[in-house]
């Protein structure tokens, strides 16, 4: 159901799309290895610039050429954490936005507590996780089976709503269906595929990608609908031929190229509701 | 050739295929940078949960939540080689099946070492590798040129049957022909295609799988056949269109995905014997 | 315009092709984390034997057996630039021939300093890089927005041959039109697709290919040149079938796959000319 509120948030969607792809943000990702080469091709494909650097020494300098970072504790350790740190004191700094992805948060108390001292610290734009993770950190603490949501998206509602309000950040919630929510406004947004569950990395891209959303758009519940609306129309995209996981990886990234503001007003899934009335 | 045993273990690997997509159990991974994202994606495309973490900080809590745990050395550091001795010491207290992959042992010294000290003190329930690199971890010293193996497979069933006695564990080399043995049984895997030697991280990829069927499969050598198995023939049904090998990589994850039991009744090419008939 | 030195060129360029085939030479990689998967493969695609290593305890040994290192600085860190000086004494010691990537520079001074420090020191035999990092490391200091290059190839051909009989190395500029030069003369190759910029790793993965013709042959210029034009035909012939930036990444593969002398001759466009007259 698309109301007047709903087409107003398209529309803006639809620029922060045009803007991508004039402008060509550079994203900074500290990220996992494993999906790295992924995110980098998914921002460029869809009209980014990614870099992933790591390094201190390069750090300050790397934020001021920066649209958005991005921090994803995949595969974390205190060397990189510090990284972190460093990073998004540089990136508060220069007013670029910070959009985190609490990879695993409520599998190990190492990665469910860096991800609370990156809420509490670095104080990001965006959280970005899946049901479990969201469920981990605003306190509902889950018993998630490694890295995968083992929650469904609903449950993750009030979670998110709460996380919202007392991190300040608009939590973004993927899964069957996606969620982004401020504390007070909650978008719903059931666009996406199966698939996408079956290419590691995909929740990765699809922080990567409201980074680059972040980086042209201020209001940061439009940048995060966009950017999962993006995602999730282009996972839908890639999937017609009905491909095995492996051939889909790749047209996932073709369907991100080929997105277009059309595409995504005729395909967009999107409801505006608030916190309260949906709790 | 399959006799009766054989088709014995046909049936428990296909049972072992449908318990991973059952179970989707989840397979820790301390593994080379080159490799993560494909093994990850053939551990998702074969129903599995992939995990890779290397922090001490977490492995303990890691290794609970683990059905088998793969330790490759590929671009090994003393760093991560601490984290693998870390991991192995929680896996062996729960219990969970430690495989191996020694990449590029024989080929220096660190490599040659690093996978003997592995062996040694974190007991794996499988080594998988190259004919080289087992040739050289039963002090066969052969020449090994990088990381790519140079002996054929069948120089490597002595030399296997030799490891497999001295270190407890079930050997797996691949190559032209697979063979695994417990020291006392060796079968011999007719399947797979010369494409998974153009394919970066063909080897490590076997590698996790082995760890997937080990993870619903108490019987190491059952494990180590139903992975190769599998994985051989999806590398046969990913070659059937006669793809470059960029095309193949993705047909490859694609075929984990297709397999059946059907299909792997129909293609599998073993022959059980023992090792003393071989030597 | 092909003159008679530019085919007694482009035949030394098919010939170390075949060898490249022949002899499969091990091309030693320390490299970042983004590209390590799609260097690997197409370092396999071509014909040559990747490997990815950085620990100082294997380094010498390593590079007994290599027949190129490629050092690139794209997720440098100091512990990883601490291994690239020590890869290349060893390269020294064996006359293994080094290649630079210099990723990112002048995008940062950690970049810039690194950069240039293994050109004074490592003494690179071949500098590939984009038009903004050569011209940073000429000491025309650009703005370079993040490791993508900003500026056109032409600008950079006064830079590259003044770098070239700064360092004594050949220096090779990819863009809209590659151009290498040892300071005397300077090749001009326009082969090569936009699709391209649109893969992450594609500069990185030519510099890799430098590597591996720079094993085969000792005219570094001809190696260069044989390298960028190689990869230049296989990303026009990816091209053909007008794919997305997903599917062409895999198509490129297969493409190096399938290169011959003979396509090679009839797609290249190359031009020699010297730097004086260019100038």
């Amino acid at each position: 159901m698309k109301d007047s509120s709903g087409e107003t948030m398209l529309n803006q969607v639809c620029n922060d799309l045009d803007r991508i792809r004039e402008r060509h943000p550079l994203v900074h990702n500290i990220t996992n290895y494993v999906v790295m080469n992924f995110t980098a091709n998914a921002l460029l494909a869809l009209g980014a610039s990614p870099i992933m650097a790591h390094a201190a020494e390069e750090m300050d300098e790397m934020l001021e050429l920066a649209g958005a970072l991005v921090l994803n504790i995949g595969t974390l350790s205190a060397a990189w954490v510090d990284s972190m740190f460093h990073a998004a004191t540089a990136a508060r700094r220069g007013s670029v936005p910070i959009v985190l992805d609490p990879v695993g948060a409520g599998a190990t108390r190492f990665r469910t507590e860096t991800a609370r001292r990156l809420i509490m610290e670095a104080r990001p734009s965006v959280i970005r996780g899946n049901a479990s993770e969201i469920l981990s950190l605003a306190g509902h603490f889950g018993q998630p089976k490694g890295v995968d949501a083992v929650h469904d998206t609903h449950e993750a509602a009030h979670a998110a709503s709460a996380l919202a309000r007392s991190s300040g950040a608009v939590v973004a919630v993927t899964g069957h269906e996606d969620l982004v929510t401020d504390g007070v406004k909650l978008v719903r947004i059931n666009n996406g595929h199966p698939l996408m569950g079956r290419v590691t990395g995909t929740g990765c891209a699809a922080t990567a990608i409201v980074g680059a959303f972040c980086a042209v758009e201020s209001d940061m519940l439009i940048a995060s609908v966009g950017a999962l609306l993006a995602f999730g129309v282009a996972g839908e995209q890639a999937a017609r031929t009905n491909p095995g996981p492996g051939t889909y990886q790749m047209l996932l990234l073709d369907a991100l190229d080929g997105l277009s503001p059309a595409l995504i007003g005729m395909k967009a899934r999107i409801a505006i509701g608030d916190c309260t009335a949906d709790q």
